[in-house]
This record gives structure tokens, sequence and C-alpha cells, in this order.
């Protein structure tokens, strides 16, 4: 199969693209380097079925070149700002990095009549639940975030490109996903915190928050087995582990992992970490249970699994 | 009051902003005459409070310039590609008009500290529910056209930018619109089509297509008596009228007050009456219903009225 992976140099493509590769398929990567790194993807480079292209996907008229050379069978989305916390101050990062790119990847999909498509989704899109276990058809949908808005306006075009063009899409919604080449996100904070000043560690919030953690092999394994034999139209799915971790906790395997004892932890202090987070949340994950997956590992296995990822690559 | 009215050339826009200048409000209206027309507003151009901007509301840093000069308390966002029917072939029209446009009153009111906002969002949020009732928290949300993907998108954004900014927010899901300064629908193209040949009228479909027609002025007034001491967050209500009305009976309608006899009809076949269309839906109203507020006119009278309006209209 000839596939995209749209925003293949981040965190979570470059993962993907490696697992494609390794199951025989040709993947173009298109990536901005904005978030993705040229370097999570060096080693790929000589790869005869691997081919990179540096391009914005807000320009639609180069996206829609780019479909009209490569002929792809199946499009993977990956393409998003996923630092939340940094487009809060910025929603028209969102609006280009995350919508547009969605918009014009459908549009390019459409024009060209490419018909199968993974999409990337988040457990932003829900909102805060107040800790209220979310499955599918969780609702009212009032997202609390420029990310989660903008990618439950990708959900929703998603909807109407998939019925007006008879496309075959998954849908994912992700909690938060951790493992090598992580870019962002509280074990990467408390690392560097860390590396600087071994002895204090500021935790923003209370440390209670709690949230399921998913390590990306994890996610992986799931799209490579969900992608098989689609339907048409939306097939749309939680994706997580049962369990969740707390960030007090993770602070602890932190510390741990890195061999520090006796360090102090200051909270900031209130519910959640910052404006637009969720402090709390859980998954139903009774329908993707039901059609044959379930996480390898649990939230605090990921977790520290990640911590020992990062810890390998920076020595 | 200074509000903005964007979109206040437009069919609904117009209307609306009549009323508010009627309550003694200054109306500062921002159209590009894309489905607008300085026709529908020519006559209120003299008016003291009245001010008219010609400006694609795409442009963001026009918009933010807009908002700087004029220090609006309120903003009514009807600016909007309105005719679904001809985005299914250019969704790229909704992407600017819908989407785009309410992405940076958003960004601009940010910017300017305005923090009232009513949004006109639709029952195409909706999708094909297939005649169930559906009522605000209805799920899972799968518009099936870009117009009502894009509306969804729209009301994403109003809900993280109503948190992260302490926005007080209105939005009505309306169902059809109808009333004097009508663009386009059903009503639209059968006078246009009985003008060209009384003898016979093509209807799309199989003409049981059944939805609740709501008369404009019905609209307004609801609009106005809700945005009054709105409350922090976002209120989300569905606007309509109990009743509805079938495509074939609005034909009746149309042929009786054009004092036609004997029109042949002649049906195009299928449920829907063009790809992207929702057929049948009604909506649950008991949530507007409990705050005070019920149509004056049912579906068949709006139809009539509607049918009246355009017809004196254009004598």
């Amino acid at each position: 199969m000839k596939v995209l992976v749209a925003g293949g140099a981040g965190f979570i493509g470059s993962n993907l693209v490696e697992a494609l590769l390794a199951e025989g398929h040709s993947v173009v990567c298109v990536d901005n380097f904005f978030i993705g790194t040229e370097r999570n993807i060096a080693h790929l480079k000589n790869h005869p079925h691997f081919t990179l292209h540096e391009q914005d996907l807000c320009d639609l008229e180069a996206v829609q070149g780019i479909f009209e050379r490569e002929r792809f069978d199946f499009v993977f989305q990956m393409a998003a700002n996923s630092d939340i916390q940094a487009s809060a101050k910025a929603p028209e990062v969102e609006y280009r990095n995350t919508y547009t790119t969605t918009f014009n990847i459908l549009e390019a999909m459409r024009m060209s009549d490419v018909k199968n498509l993974f999409f990337c989704s988040t457990s932003a899109v829900y909102g805060d639940a107040q800790g209220e276990k979310m499955d599918e058809n969780y609702a009212p949908l009032m997202p609390i975030s420029y990310y989660g808005a903008c990618k439950l306006g990708c959900e929703a075009l998603i909807s109407a490109f998939s019925y007006m063009n008879g496309f075959h899409s998954l849908v994912f919604r992700f909690p938060n996903v951790i493992g090598p080449r992580l870019t962002h996100g509280v074990i990467f904070d408390f690392l560097k915190r860390l590396q600087e000043n071994p002895k204090v560690l500021t935790i923003l919030g209370d440390g209670r928050q709690c949230k399921p953690y998913l390590y990306v092999a994890d996610l992986v394994s799931c799209i490579l087995q969900f992608t098989k034999n689609l339907p048409e139209g939306v097939t749309l799915y939680n994706v997580g582990a049962e369990t969740q971790s707390v960030v007090s906790g993770i602070a602890e395997i932190v510390c741990q992992e890195m061999g520090l004892q006796d360090v102090e932890f200051r909270y900031t202090g209130g519910r959640g970490g910052w404006k637009g987070d969720v402090p709390v949340f859980a998954y139903d994950l009774s329908k993707i249970h039901a059609a044959g997956w379930k996480a390898a590992m649990t939230s605090d296995e990921a977790v520290i699994q990640t911590v020992r990822d990062v810890l390998s690559c920076r020595q």
C-alpha cells in the first residue's frame, strides 16, 4: 500500500511511519517541522520505501500537487499542533496547524478520489466531564481548549466528507500518548526541570490531576489493527489504557528512575495545571475492547517505560 | 448598546438589524455581499445609528481593525454560507465563509476584550437522525453536509473561547428560517420555477421531506429575548416551530397563493432532495419552551406568510 503520513516527523507520526515501513508499505511523510523534527526520521531517510516532503499542509495547492503525483491508497492525518498549553495563548496555531491542515487533506482526498483515512482525535473534544466516564456517545461535547475545539471541528469535517464522498474513515480519540521522541507534557517537563535542579520539582496544580497515559507502541499497533478492512463511513473509538496515572505519582516515578532522593515537591496549587487543561478524565473503553483490542501496558507502566526511553536517549 | 451584526446584509441578518435599531441600539453591519445584498439594507443607510462596512471577515487583520475602532458591547455572528446545496460541490466556501469568519470574530473578541456573543448554528449539526426527535444533548453529532460540519466546528470554537476568555455566548440551532428577503431554499425555488412555467413544477426527491420552518420575525424576537442578561459560558438552544411542513404541501401552498390550478408535479424521486440534505427532522424544543419562548406561527403559517411576502415584493 502507498500511504501518506501527514505529520510523520512528529512524535506519534514518526513511530507510526516506522511501523508502516516494517509492515512493507511505501510511506510518504509530509511535515512542516513546526513540532516534528528531521532528527525523528533521520534513521529512515535512506529506506527504499520512505519519501519525505517538507511542506506546510496549510497550502492547499501544494497539498493537492502532492496527492496528484503520489496517488495514495491510505492517508494518516497525524499533523496537528499537539502542544495544548502553548496554543492557549495563540489559538491561530490551532486554526492553522490542526484545523486547516485537516480540511486541506480532506479536500485533496476528495479531488484525487482517495477514500481511506485515519485521523487522530483526542479526549480534549469532551471538555471537562469532571471525571465522569465518557463513551463515544457522551454529550454535550464542550471542549475547553482551542486544541480540543479544532479537533472536534475536524471530526465534524470528516463526518461530512465521508458521507459526501464515500470515504472509509477511522477516528481514534487518544488520551495522553507517551513514549520515545515525546516533545512536551508532564513527563517531559519533570525530566527537564530535574535535570536543571535535582533538589526541587515544581508541579503545576495540586498534583492530583489523574489521566490515562497510553504507550505509543500500544497505540500504533492498535492503528495498524483497525485500519485493515475499514467499512464505509466513520468508525470512531476511544483508545486508551483502563488505568490512570496521578501527576504526583508520575513525579515519584521520574525521581526514582533518575535515582534522585529527597526531592522537594512544590505545588503551584489549583485543580488544573493550566487554563484549558482537563485535570481528571476517564474513558469508557467498552467499544474498542469489544472490537478486540486492549492496551498491553497499564498507564503507570507506560510512564515508567517512557521515562526510561527518554533518559536512555539523552545519555 | 453598540452591536456588531456580522453578515447583517443577509436574509436573517438584515431582519435582525432592523429589530436592533428599533430597540434603540447602535448597529454596525459588516458584510462581504457574497450572499447578502446592499438592497437588503438600502432602507437603513440613512438611519443615524446604522453603519455599514463592506468587508470580508476572512481577513483577520481587517476584522481586528474594526473591533479596535468600534468598541462593541455585543456581537451577533450571522455571517455564513447559508446555501448548503451550493457548497456541496465547493466545501472551501464553508471553510472560508462559515468557519474562518467565526474564528476571526472570536479571535477579534479575545484581542479586544468583547465578551458577549450570539451565534446562529443549525439543525444540520445533528446529521441525519432519521426523524428521531433531537434535543440539545443528542449524540453522536454526525453532520452530513459541509455546512453542518463547519457550523459544528464553530460551536466547538465558541465553547473553548468562552471558557478561556469568560465570554457570555448564546448559540441557537435554527431549522429552516423563512420570510422576507429569503435568498434560496424550497419556497424560493418553487416560486421561481412556477413564474417561469406555471404548468409544471419539478420537485426534488419524493416530496415527502418533512421539516419545521420558522418565520424570521419569530426568530428575531427570540434572539432579542434571550440576549438580555446572558450568563457566562455557553447557553445552547434548539429554536423552531413544533410543527413541520411537508415539501409536497409547500408546493400546494405556493400554487394556491399564486392562483395557479392544475399544476403538474414532477418528482425527481429518492428520499432527500440532494446529497447532504436531511430529508426529515424534528426538534425536541422542551428546553426553550421551559425558558419562556414559543414560536408564534406554525410551520405551515410561516410558509404561507413567506410566499405572500415574496410575491408582494416582486410586484
